[in-house]
């Protein structure tokens, strides 16, 4: 791994994070930290990179996700995170779209300046418990009743781990409310193109000069390398030893975990 | 529409008829027979035409369900009735898979003589209230962990209609799970050629003899029509004015209720 990587990571000047599965373990204590990802984080600080977390948790807001990674240690500020809610925020004013939400409770405050009176699209997230069967019927029922429905999904995670096992992920509940209304959700966050464009736009460093490193070969790996950024796969979080053979999608490199890809990257520096 | 269809009903023996939406409106109330029909099943019994009800009803046993469609006034037994959860049964038995089972309460006694213990596969059908965030994760973590899915839906439908309204139906759930897990259901009930087959040797009818009457467009309608039977769509149940411009599906004819269908094809004889 050291060898191939050299060549290319001599170039970098920025790093994408994801955040779940890279620095800590998601779960209903609030999650544990995963070893070495702390001091990773510093370490890179400490380098010069520049440094962006891209994170498609639709959990909590952003100040409350960052205030729980900076109890675990993490140095993180909500400035440096790049996450869906906000992006969709953006796209519904744009479009004047009121609407319905289908998300955690805690993602909730996010959308405080949208209007959401007589709804004409649906926001699904991350619900976790939210994700009932009179919540999922009620969101159906808005969609179906649009001439036209629109449907904005904040990613499209199959699954993820947390501290208690394998949670299905905002991406399965999309399909169900594709399939049951004919239509094709709009997604905001990883892997669209433009989602890792911004992250790239804030950092200030051209996708040839990036790497992403995330646990999701489909969504970090395959959605930054399609924006011509080099990803790694740490074998951390959601990795499952079958992503090695996934039919599409080769990660640049694979990596233990974080700290692992830190030292290898600063050595080329 | 009588003169359409008067050539081809001259030739009819035997009529499959969809019960949820045709025969009566389910409801958490147990539902309401739809005007006109306890008379037209009546009617149909009394010409000496074939007659088999094939449903994809999955939230109770069909001992139960006739039970409940005979206190509706209807004349039906159990032996009458084509439903998923036996021909999911015979292949379980067949294959020697052990199913979890993701499924209404009031099904599981189909499943009684059926091996659960370590479960090899995953059996999903309409569970209604039993669709919660964690049994879907529970059925979700099943399939994962198979080193090859075997995902088995009882019936691929998108939305149904209750008396309180539109439901997501199995289908939706289904998606969900074969999206995370990234393997295709099986699926056993209408649409599946294998279904609409059995309920034709039950009958002892040949296609071209047999006329399927469903409010579905795409189960009840397109499949009965890819067995070679014609169809009849309802404008009753989940029946909406967007199914007349189909891209796939067109029936042999349409008409606005079971009454009407039956009033039609007697004439005919």
């Amino acid at each position: 791994v050291r060898g191939e990587m050299a060549a290319w990571a001599r170039a970098v000047r920025g790093l994408l994070l994801d955040v779940s599965g890279v620095l800590y373990d998601s779960g209903g204590d609030g999650g544990v930290p995963i070893a070495g990802s702390v001091e990773a984080v510093r370490r890179i600080k400490a380098s010069g990179l520049k440094l962006r977390f891209c994170t498609n948790e639709t959990q909590a807001t952003r100040e409350k996700f960052v205030k729980k990674l900076q109890g675990m240690g993490f140095d993180i500020s909500v400035t440096e995170v790049t996450a869906p809610a906000p992006a969709a925020c953006r796209i519904l004013k744009e479009r004047s779209l009121r609407p319905h939400l289908l998300v955690h409770d805690a993602l909730v405050p996010e959308f405080a300046e949208i209007d959401k009176a007589n709804p004409n699209c649906v926001v699904i997230g991350d619900a976790a418990e939210n994700f009932t069967y009179a919540n999922l019927n009620e969101a159906f029922r808005v969609l179906i009743g649009m001439e036209k429905p629109v449907l904005i999904s904040l990613g499209r995670g199959r699954y993820y781990k947390e501290t208690d096992g394998l949670k299905l992920d905002v991406g399965a509940y999309m399909k169900a409310l594709e399939y049951a209304c004919d239509v094709q959700a709009e997604v905001v966050g990883k892997p669209a193109k433009m989602f890792f464009e911004s992250a790239l736009a804030e950092m200030g460093v051209p996708p040839q000069q990036a790497i992403m490193i995330g646990d999701d070969i489909v969504n970090d790996v395959g959605g930054a390398q399609r924006c011509g950024m080099r990803a790694l796969q740490v074998r951390t979080g959601k990795y499952r030893p079958c992503d090695e053979n996934h039919p599409h999608v080769k990660p640049d490199a694979y990596v233990n975990n974080l700290a692992e890809a830190v030292d290898i990257i600063l050595q080329q520096l």
